[in-house]
């Protein structure tokens, strides 16, 4: 068995490189610098044509989204509890999993890289000034989710939901929202990133948690 | 055991609803009226405070994104084939799933509903000229997919990929893409489309495959 994470320090396969590590599961971190464009090298094109992070692969065979990559660590090591193992906790999971993919990242995305919605400059400076806005209320949403968790918003064991709400909150971050203003999210993501596991991936990313800077 | 869904005719909702007829499991369809609002009333944001279609309702549990859906009603009816059971055939299909959900999805809904980027008039043209684009390589994506398709996009069997393909390629119509320009996915949609329980639920949405118009 051989498993390989492709992962970038910061970005979202943090999600993926927290819960292999959470595992326990032996695995090769393969680091590629998004600063620098590796994730546009030919060789990194032939096994992702997307040119993303994160890609797992699993004895050769090439996995990429987030959601399929951790659904499919849940089915190979269901003791890892990436998800909890069924029944209306696991579909309450799986949604909240599925919208934070499809809905607050990409919203985060608008913030980070308008580029990739238009060419012009100043359309570029618009989306971006939206969709800050828009991202704030959907952090309040997750901060509505962290103030009844119990402890973790999975329940009693950390999951994959902990893993993003860290990587959307240090976001908001560059989004111009300081962290401490969510304090249940602040809260459950400090106590996350200093679950033993979790701490070695933050050192491997060299993360820091709050990447917020106010206004000069 | 009582399954209500709550659909909007020719949204991304026809998904699960395909899904459910073609499982032939028994549940309530109800119908959302989008350019009504009425996603909006008071009584639908109790149940779905994002006024959002589709919402599963399982014995009262509510459900919302297609995602969460889809694997809930693949837990339930296993027999359904809604992704494959397990193994790579099912990794692949639940990384396209997502990719479907997380990245074609809401670039169509650039086109369809630019307000929700951005208030200011000029910025949704350039918005939705630049997002029509994205998705004709995106379309492109899942032509390549359709052409290998064997005959269905998760092998023998239709499953939640062609349902969603097919709600794709039919809202490229509205982004000006000519559906036949993308041959082998018209194929595989209109075959998708002729099973006697696909339409059954075209008829009740009154779904026209093709919108396409060429401009005049
Ligand atoms: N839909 C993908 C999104 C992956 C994604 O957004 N990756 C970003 C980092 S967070 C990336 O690799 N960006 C590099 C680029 O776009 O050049 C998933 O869920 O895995
Ligand atoms: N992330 C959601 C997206 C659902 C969605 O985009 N629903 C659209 C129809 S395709 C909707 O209800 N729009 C109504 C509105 O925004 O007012 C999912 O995957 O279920």
């Amino acid at each position: 068995m051989s498993l390989q994470l492709f992962f970038a320090p910061g970005a979202c396969s943090f999600v993926p490189h927290a819960m292999l590590e959470l595992a326990g599961v032996p695995f090769e971190p393969m680091m590629v610098k998004l600063h620098k464009g590796e994730q546009r090298s030919p060789e990194y094109l032939a096994m992702n044509p997307r040119g993303q992070v994160p890609v797992l692969v699993d004895d050769g065979e090439v996995i990429t989204q987030i959601v399929a990559i951790l659904l499919h660590l849940d089915a190979k090591f269901p003791q890892a509890g990436i998800l909890p193992a069924s029944g209306v906790a696991r579909t309450r999971a799986l949604s909240t999993l599925a919208w934070m993919n499809n809905t607050v990242h990409p919203t985060f995305t608008h913030v980070f890289m308008p580029q990739k919605f238009t060419d012009d400059e100043g359309a570029q400076k618009i989306i971006r000034a939206f969709a800050a806005n828009s991202y704030k209320g959907l952090l309040g949403e997750i901060e509505a989710m962290a103030a009844k968790a119990s402890p973790w918003l999975c329940g009693e064991a950390p999951c994959a939901l902990d893993a993003y709400a860290l990587t959307l909150l240090r976001w908001g971050g560059y989004a111009g929202i300081d962290p401490t203003t969510l304090p249940a999210t602040w809260t459950l993501v400090q106590r996350f990133a200093a679950l033993p596991a979790v701490a070695r991936v933050i050192e491997r990313e060299r993360l820091q948690l709050n990447v917020y800077q106010p206004a000069a």
